[in-house]
């Protein structure tokens, strides 16, 4: 299968934006940086709560969704990009990665960035997985 | 095709530097941060001009170019990567890449760094790119 | 082949970690985030030394050993991302790259980020590799 094909989960906001939450196009499938923020139902605004142990049980939360959705599973991700706002606590996220890549560990870089675009988002992390 | 090439739309000041506007190694191409630099003709020196919205517009008509001198097109843009200096009127700038990913989209990571190489510079847009 | 696999040439300090030094999936190989830190015989933790143009040096080292254990060679690099905390006398280490990428260039991105995760790093390089 080489055709490309946008994944989405079901996450009605993504209409209205210009990405996809992955594109899977062959045997790989790359997935947007994903943060912590949750859709408000009042404001329909994304909102981020936590700090940064909360905030990588969420998006780890979110890229099992995805992988998912693209016929995937974490033992397929290779590479994933850690963007950080703060070390305060990084460290300690390990433990989360532990909980989801229970098999084998992809290839990874962790950078700290002077912000992400959701107000309170302490970290985002995007990620390439490869289908067998 | 596996063998690796150099992906130049004929733009001589490369041949100075120790990386290519992209390289495709079988069906998949990897293009360089692309900013809205123009080699200015007397210094030979890159000069970036305008604003947020006049420099993506600069760097996607770059990579159309790159992407049709890869045998590629935007269709086939499975990922970018937004490296923004500010988020002033960035939002906005999604309307330009509606008129270039006219089919689909990819997915994307959208960060805030500290800085980009190029004065003035407030956006780059790496991409990868996979054929069918 | 296309099964997964973590790429170690030795390292033992990674087994403590939650990613690879770089992962082999099919024909790719993705090798995480290599700034010039070396483990301290003493305290184990690990420890950066030297201005930029040593760091990149000792970067392109341990880029070298990564890929040929992942039976790959600089050649077959396709991608690169440079992220660096300074731009002072980063464009020097243009020589060292052209030491590496003898027969011909990846593609690459070069941004500047607010920190990088070991004391003292002022460059981070990771890559992405396709095997013919």
């Amino acid at each position: 299968m080489v055709k490309k094909a946008m994944i989405n989960p079901g996450w009605e906001h993504y209409k209205k934006l210009t990405y996809a939450p992955a594109v899977r196009k062959g045997n790989v499938v790359f997935i947007s940086g994903q943060d912590a923020s949750q859709v408000d139902q009042v404001t329909g605004r994304p909102i981020v709560r936590g700090d940064i142990m909360e905030q990588t049980k969420v998006i780890y939360e979110k890229l099992k969704v995805i992988l998912e959705a693209a016929g995937a599973s974490f033992e397929d991700v290779v590479w994933t990009t850690d963007y950080i706002t703060t070390t305060e606590n990084y460290k300690a996220t390990a433990t989360i990665r532990r909980q989801y890549f229970r098999e084998s560990f992809p290839a990874s870089t962790g950078i700290i960035v002077k912000g992400l675009l959701h107000d309170g988002a302490l970290i985002e992390v995007d990620a390439v997985a490869v289908l067998d």
